[in-house]
């Protein structure tokens, strides 16, 4: 893990976890870590949210032997879609699933890398609501604290695997 | 995997491949298959672009216990980067990876979902190359024979699960 700070721009601390993704060890030991700590959440599928999501979503999918649905940009699923939005700084931007992917009554286990301010998390909470599913929880690495991503994600059960308290942590 | 006709254009075979990535059982046989084929190249690590190749990319190196480079569009990744481009129909596309991600050296094994012209993928050997390292082969689950995408990558080895031989297969 490597802090990249004024990324994307002035002000922001950068968590970069490429390092760790990069090193097969690493990769295979949080990994396991992860699916250790949300193994209790029982689940029949994972839902990740395109680019970085897929990383850590695909590892939990193979570690744990369940399916991964996607979370992709608009326009890029080839068939009908449900979608969710989201607030950004400015604007808002919004996250599409295959409208099968999710049945109703399927036991969805929301996972990403980072837990910044929750909104990417909280969409796909929401497709999986609209869907008629249930979440049964919301995984990350890495949380950081001093967002306070993890209000928004309330009632969910939401697991994550390292904390930073402050910016500089 | 489904065949959905005219997407993202008329006149395309979309080969969506999303029912297998959700499938728990699928996903995982399909994962182990693909390290089954590529064991013997000998690498170091697995370069994989975004966002869909992080999906067997990532199973992949899990399965493989090795590291994952990340190839994004510019702008994504918070280092020094290096890059390299391929052609679109209409204009030309950049791939990013971190600069030190390949050393001197490195065995990279480069993988992606799917080899339609095989522009993608070369433009990831070519960021294999420029750093300095030594493509061991380039892996995919699918490849559309019909295309002839590994003509344009080599003299590298190709390795793919599933060959369609005409759009309609």
């Amino acid at each position: 893990m490597r802090t990249v700070p004024d990324f994307p721009k002035p002000g922001i601390s950068y968590k970069d976890i490429t390092p760790l993704i990069e090193d097969g060890d690493a990769l295979h030991a949080a990994t396991d870590a992860l699916h250790g700590a949300t193994k209790h959440l029982e689940y029949d599928r994972i839902l990740s949210a395109e680019a970085r999501g897929f990383v850590f979503g695909t590892a939990l999918a193979y570690r744990a032997r369940k399916g991964l649905i996607l979370a992709r940009k608009p326009n890029k699923l080839p068939r009908e879609t449900i979608s969710a939005s989201y607030d950004l700084e400015y604007g808002t931007d919004i996250l599409e699933a295959h409208a099968d992917s999710v049945s109703e009554g399927a036991r969805v286990l929301v996972a990403d890398d980072l837990l910044a301010t929750g909104g990417t998390a909280r969409a796909m909470c929401d497709l999986v609501e609209s869907a008629g599913g249930t979440v049964a929880g919301v995984a990350f690495l890495i949380e950081l604290g001093y967002l306070d991503g993890r209000s928004r994600l309330k009632p969910y059960e939401v697991v994550s695997l390292i904390t930073y308290a402050t910016p500089n942590d």
